[in-house]
C-alpha cells in the first residue's frame, strides 16, 4: 500500500532495538515531513558513522587514530584500569567526572546461552597490559549480573598470579532511592559495603 | 570524548521523536555493532527515502505515480471518501479490510496554537473533488479533539450546501476495553452511539 522507499525504511527502523512497527512508522512519517536535504543529511551522516572508527590499540575504546584520546592523555593515572563491559558504561563513568585512571572495555561478557565465550572478548588485551607492569590496581565495573560474574571470575584466574589489587565498584540503595522499595540484595550488598562515618 | 561521527548519528538520532539522549546513544551503539555494509544500506535507504515520493494528485496519499495504487483501483467504491488528518490514519484504517471507499488525507487538522489554518491543508482539493458531484457519502475519520472537531465545523460549512450525507466512525468504549475505566466522555458517546442488539 506506501511506496517501496518507504515501506523498506520503516522496515529498517523496526530492526533497531526497542523500536516497534508502529514507532518504525511514525518515525519515518516524521522523516517524511522534513525537508528533503535534512533527510538526506541523515541518511548520510549514518552512511559515514563506521568510516575511520576503530577500536583503540590498548583498550579497545572506540577512535579515529590508533590509541584513543584517554589512553593518550599524559595527565590520567596510567596504573588504573577501570574494566567495562561495553563502550556506554565508559561513558557513564566518564560523565562522572571522577575517574582519572584508563579503562580497558571487553565488549561483551561471557555468555554461554548467547554463544559468546572468553576468545570473543579483549581478555587476551587486558592481560598483556597487565603483564607489562605499570598496573596497580584494576577497577572491575561489570553488571553483577550472571554473565558479569563469570566473566569476573574467569579474569581472576589470570589476573591472581600477577598479585595486582582488584576492586569492584560498590552496590547499594541509589542515591535519591528508597531503602524500603530496594531488593533484599541490593539491602545486602549495601550492608555488606558499609562505610565508617 | 566520542569520535565525532558517532557524537553526530547521536545527535541525530536524538532529533527524533520520542527518542531520548540515551536511546539515542544505543541506537548508535547498536549500528556501531553492525557490519559496515549493513549500516551503510541503511543510511543509503534513508537517503532515498524521500525520492520520486509525491501526494496523490487526487486524494493526497502518499505515492510515486500522479495517482495512488488506492484511486487508481477501480474496484473500490468510487462515491464514498473517507477523510483523514494523515497517512497512518489511512494505514489503520486499511488494514482493517473493511473500508473499499477512497480517502482524502488533510494533512493536518485546523489548529491556531501551531499556526495551522484551512489553507495549510488539503481542504480546497477535497470541495473539487466533491464538486465533481460523484461522491454520495464522507466518513468523517477525524480525532476527536478540539482541533479535530474544528476542522470537521470548518469543512460542513463548505460541505453542507453540496447535500452530501457525512457520516462520523464510532467513539465508544475500545474492544477488550473496561467500562469502569473508560472516561465519562468516551462512556457519554458510547450511550449516544448505541445501536440496536
Amino acid at each position: 500500500m506506501l511506496p517501496e522507499s518507504i515501506q523498506k525504511t520503516i522496515e529498517e527502523f523496526n530492526k533497531l532495538p526497542g523500536i516497534g512497527s508502529k514507532s518504525a512508522q511514525r518515525l519515518v512519517f516524521y522523516l517524511l515531513r522534513k525537508r528533503d536535504e535534512d533527510v538526506e543529511r541523515f541518511g548520510e551522516i549514518i552512511q559515514n558513522l563506521k568510516k575511520g572508527i576503530h577500536y583503540c590499540k590498548q583498550c579497545a575504546n572506540l577512535c579515529t587514530n590508533d590509541v584513543c584520546a584517554i589512553c593518550q592523555n599524559d595527565a590520567r593515572n596510567q596504573e588504573v584500569i577501570c574494566v567495562v563491559e561495553d563502550i556506554m558504561d565508559l561513558i557513564a563513568i566518564e560523565n562522572t567526572g571522577e575517574y582519572k585512571g584508563l579503562y580497558h572495555v571487553l565488549h561483551g561478557v561471557i555468555s554461554p546461552i548467547e554463544g559468546v565465550g572468553p576468545d570473543d572478548l579483549k581478555i587476551t588485551e587486558l592481560m598483556e597490559r597487565l603483564k607489562a607492569g605499570t598496573v596497580h590496581e584494576i577497577i572491575v565495573a561489570l553488571n553483577s549480573s550472571m554473565e558479569g560474574e563469570a566473566t569476573l571470575s574467569y579474569l581472576m584466574r589470570y589476573i591472581k598470579p600477577l598479585q595486582i589489587k582488584v576492586t569492584r565498584i560498590a552496590r547499594g540503595i541509589p542515591v535519591g532511592g528508597d531503602i524500603e522499595y530496594a531488593d533484599s540484595q541490593t539491602v545486602r550488598r549495601a550492608l555488606e559495603g558499609r562505610m565508617e562515618y
